[in-house]
């Protein structure tokens, strides 16, 4: 058969629309909406946070400055406040509290633009002011530290006073946020971890929403330190938003206020998992771990703790509670004439560190056994009476087998073993052993004389000799090679190493 | 110029080819995945709870025991299980706690089945039955109630117990779930509320998904309460899943888990805004609401409270409160000779329905201002010195004016309103208004004499003719036609009036 070029052309015209069908129908397709919204709008969507006090907020003038610039406001509230705001056109309400008649809580479908600004309350619109936070953000910042990549919020302080920058540092592991000294403000916008003051924060909203508590109060200190976790840079731009005159706070106001503010900040290191807030001055704030508070991780399984496989090390309070419950047995033991000496991994942390071990959570001496009946705490516990002592401190002795234990209160179960040895044909023994590996017997040698070591920040005895000492126990290359106890279950690798760290971590040793 | 067939046939096989293209790109296109993730898959996807107190639990056994079958496991939990419990192959867990270095917690992104099945520790599952639960699901069931569109949840009971089966209704407005008596279950499947004893409990994804508190614990109540509260009906196959053969708990871990259990319960509750459950035997458990917690709703503005304005009513416990103050306070003043009748919207409540009006927020009594010394604790406040008596309610002068105030106790202050009157020329007058259209004076012969009334289950002293008294403060109609105490703020239609409600509201007058 002959084919004419007219036949052909049409076959060839066909054939390549239908080539073209299936090219649009399997990979033309307009791409689907994004699963969290349309984020497709251009602009920035204002989030302000509805006070606590209502008395004493300006939640209507500032929202209603931002939606006349105009912007979509978005008012996040626990509840709807009360007495009740009438809401200005273009100022949403998102409330974060779930009702039993009500839907579910999705913070990320109220805001449909790119970009979002966390505004405090009292804050003033500028005009193009929001776009240019936004533009620096975009452009990856001039600063010419060559790391543009990673800068992920904008700020633009509040008010007159100027704002100040501290270096912030979190240490996932450690359960700490530390803060540095503050930082000057350089005239063209500078880099920092926090910021003083009130202060407009400009982000995008898709890294908002990949933040696990992007709406957690107060937001600049959750913000702050949920970025400094993703080593997310900040800079500051020198230009303000005025802040609204208003007439100061009466006395109850601002007591009220800043008890409010606490309570939120405390809420907010619990909901954040941070046990200590080291400022720029050498003072700590604490959070949890008093002797009222049960102890704040179970019992211990295996030898390692509940937070170790967590990927985390001893809470810092529960660190220096121990600390302070050894402290306080050494001075007892002493002033006694008990014969003491730190064990196991409590001297492999004074020798290797002159601490704790950061990960280990309790603390062990031996002691004498025919001294116990020196002290009369020990004596008690003996006679089968646990006893707490004048300064809170609950001795007893353990339910496991022949040895003593010393917690942090009646409460809160943070101990210090107390393993009664005694000689026998120069070998230092005792009855009860847990059968872990350093669990062994050693040469009475060891402790013709003790010698003291730092620990903790103080001195306590130790064996001589006391790297033998820990390699008998622990074999070579204990002191060098730091291990979790239980290496079967988690290893010290799993977590990056002692100075490596995961997320945020920092080395501690 | 003439067309050739064969060129108007080319021409037209493009203009065809070239308008399926078209609608291919424009209408054609596959549909966009769902925003919650892939819905597509039949089948079910098996939820688990890790117990809280691991030691008496048993996920392995459970996990295991449905992976097998094969379907997909989710176990939620707080945090990772500890003593870790290694996972089965197609078991995930889900961690419903956010971790500073961690990823936004979305549990709808966990399940990619269209069903999901809340699973009780310690059942096993059964080859078919998940199944068969979809089906009677899907097929609407076939009870004959001619409803089968409400079906939304199908129950199947874990082991041999016969499951017993409960009324449930949710009145969010008045933030009470009452159970009604035991509804014994037929033979083909049975609809109902709640179910006493384990069971396993499906329904859709997307239904889940749709409720504020997807997996709130105790799972049962919490899917129990919500569903109730959407008017889904449940319904129970008899076919049971067998329950593993356990050890019978030590008298220490079965009151340790009946303790965590009812503290779960107690959280689950304040979730959901529930502060009464009305047992089916008449008996009640409360939440909220003691001589030891502050008044359960701040400060009243524009006589609104807060609640009014969320659609509820005064919580019952609250009510319950004002009942045992305004009784506590009519018995002191009757022991001691002082004239008082129910006042204002207190007497409407009386005349209405013997009782406080259910959206009140106080209790009103007048007294005569001459009797105010014959009280030892109206005279103590008068003379400026507020007073707790023996029984713990705490009276004070008002801060407001020249009334009194006797409170449910110095920390909840839930009180009763005391208001002098005195006669001038035959009519009762005071010294401090209000300003409220009811807060007038009136005619001293409604109290001569006073008139007994039924109260709040008490009897009390009012007015006589108490509905010319009420017409003469509040207008015509008053005891007829119920509104809340400021329809410029809150109008009773807009909650559908007293008989309507909204979601899951009774009518309670």
């Amino acid at each position: 058969m002959r084919v004419r070029p007219s036949q052909a052309a049409l076959a060839g015209g066909v054939a390549l629309n239908l080539l073209l069908l299936l090219f649009y129908w399997r990979w033309g397709a307009p791409p689907p909406p994004s699963c969290r919204g349309p984020r497709a709008v251009p602009g920035v969507t204002v989030v302000l946070f509805a006070a606590e006090s209502s008395e004493v907020a300006d939640t209507l003038g500032t929202s209603r400055s931002f939606a006349a610039l105009p912007v979509p406001v978005l008012l996040v509230a626990e509840v709807a406040p009360y007495p009740p705001v009438p809401l200005p056109a273009g100022v949403s309400l998102l409330r974060l509290r779930p009702a039993l008649e009500g839907s579910p809580i999705r913070p990320e479908l109220h805001v449909r633009t790119r970009h979002v600004a966390f505004v405090p309350d009292g804050a003033r619109a500028v005009p193009g002011l929001l776009e240019r936070m936004r533009d620096v953000l975009e452009s990856g910042g001039n600063d010419g530290d060559g790391n543009g990549e990673q800068l992920r919020v904008v700020a633009a302080p509040v008010g007159t006073a100027p704002p100040r920058c501290r270096e912030l540092r979190v240490d996932a592991r450690g359960w700490t946020v530390s803060y540095g000294p503050a930082v000057p403000l350089g005239g063209s916008g500078t880099s920092c971890g926090a910021l003083e003051g009130p202060s407009v924060l400009l982000l995008r909203t898709r890294d908002l929403f990949s933040l696990p508590l992007p709406l957690a109060q107060p937001a600049p200190a959750s913000l702050f330190i949920q970025a400094a976790a993703r080593r997310w840079r900040l800079r500051v731009l020198p230009a303000p938003f005025p802040a609204a005159l208003r007439p100061p706070l009466s006395p109850h106001d601002a007591w009220k206020a800043a008890d409010l503010a606490q309570n939120r900040h405390r809420r907010l290191m619990a909901e954040l998992g941070v046990k200590r807030e080291a400022l720029a001055d050498g003072a700590d704030r604490w959070y949890g771990c008093t002797k009222t508070t049960p102890r704040c991780f179970g019992t211990v399984h295996a030898r390692t703790p509940q937070y170790l496989l967590a990927g985390r090390w001893t809470p810092p309070c529960c660190l220096r509670a121990l600390r302070e419950t050894a402290r306080h047995v050494v001075a007892v033991l002493e002033g006694s004439g008990v014969r003491y000496w730190l064990e196991g991994g409590t001297l492999l942390g004074a020798v290797r560190l002159g601490d704790i071990i950061p990960w280990d959570y309790d603390v062990d001496l031996g002691i004498y056994r025919e001294d116990v009946g020196k002290c009369r705490w020990l004596a008690a516990a003996a006679a089968g009476t646990p006893v707490e002592d004048p300064e809170g401190f609950y001795w007893e002795k353990a339910p496991e087998g022949e040895f003593y234990r010393v917690h942090f209160s009646r409460a809160n179960r943070l101990h210090v073993d107390l393993w009664p040895f005694y000689a026998r044909g120069g070998t230092m023994t005792k009855d009860t052993w847990l059968g872990h590996p350093q669990d062994v017997e050693f040469p009475e040698r060891f402790l013709r004389p003790r010698e003291p070591l730092r620990f903790g920040g103080f001195t306590a005895m130790g064996p001589n000799s006391p790297r033998s000492f820990l390699e008998l126990k622990f074999g070579a290359g204990a002191v060098e090679n730091p291990e979790y106890p239980n290496p079967a279950v988690r290893r010290m690798r799993e977590d990056g190493g002692p100075l490596g760290g995961g997320m945020g971590g920092e080395g501690v040793i």
